[in-house]
């Protein structure tokens, strides 16, 4: 009898992707994606409390952020640091997995309770960025600022990455998008006066 | 028998806003709002689908955007719209409401369907900005980019306004957070080389 399956959290993930690939995510059962994994539906709610929690395991974006926050020297400027987390985050998590994220991005614009808690991931990123700025010094107004920026940039710089038939890295997506913005808000700046 | 009931749908936001103040959203039922405006939930339901389109009743703003769009000059720099717009949204719906904003964002962050549908209108706004900029020859990743940080200072200036005891119009907030914007930015760029 076996008691301890190795890798189980992964065989499970995978399998579970697999699943939403061919069918979709509400159409995918526990008891399918477990049968694909080889353990029992025991061994999934070990590892994940619903269908949701395997589809986002592995986001772990606001920890990282959280460590990236962190770590950066005291006086580092603060969109410095957020265009080099992000271009982190980038390379990490999507450069060399434009498939999996498509799928993954297909998966969540398909399905309403995907896209709430995708939702959710984006306000728990804000939640830990503002806070996270304001330590450094950074007054509440532009931490809320920066924050939402932040994920704003990430969110449109993956989408811009997955549509771009040039296959540009995606950290030099994000770098173009704080070039972009940098640019358009001070052209902006110039005509107001 | 009265068949018409003048300004009924009026009737109904005022009863269900003082309602909802009062007990708070998921507390209250329709027939308790139709009782307080005098009114038959047949009447309710003439004009709302539920008690969360009462809600955002009047929250017009994706309307008034495009709108706005559609009425500026062709040349018009996109900040600059974008500025004057989000400005003119903060005179017309938010300054002198300060109270029925505040009673409206604290029902919103308690109720979970309210954020749900919240959110959904943040949506709706970047659904209609985004197009709406690249009609006026903004290329795609700066449309999106504009669009979403758009929504986000609206929503940032709104709580910042909310929570300012020096009372400042919210339509002086918008322009300090394109202000800040510009400021953060530039600083970021310098620092980077």
């Amino acid at each position: 009898m076996v008691r301890w399956s190795p890798d189980a959290r992964g065989r499970l993930e995978r399998a579970a992707f697999e699943l939403f690939a061919e069918q979709g995510f509400s159409a995918t059962t526990v008891p399918e994606i477990t049968a694909r994994a080889g353990l029992t539906t025991r061994t999934f709610f070990r590892y994940f409390a619903d269908k949701r929690e395997v589809f986002f395991a592995g986001d772990e974006i606001p920890e990282l952020a959280r460590r990236v926050l962190a770590a950066a020297p005291p006086g580092l400027d603060p969109v410095v640091l957020l265009e080099q987390g992000l271009r982190q985050v980038a390379a990490d998590r999507f450069d060399g997995h434009r498939d999996e994220v498509r799928l993954r991005r297909d998966l969540v614009d398909a399905d309403p309770s995907l896209r709430e808690r995708d939702a959710q991931k984006r306000a728990d990123l804000v939640a830990v960025l503002r806070p996270g700025l304001q330590a450094r010094g950074v007054d509440a107004l532009e931490a809320a600022l920066l924050a939402e920026l932040t994920v704003v940039v990430l969110h449109v710089a993956m989408r811009a990455w997955l549509d771009d038939p040039a296959e540009e890295s995606m950290s030099d997506v994000v770098s173009r998008c704080f070039t972009r913005l940098r640019g358009v808000l001070e052209v902006g700046a110039a005509r107001v006066f």
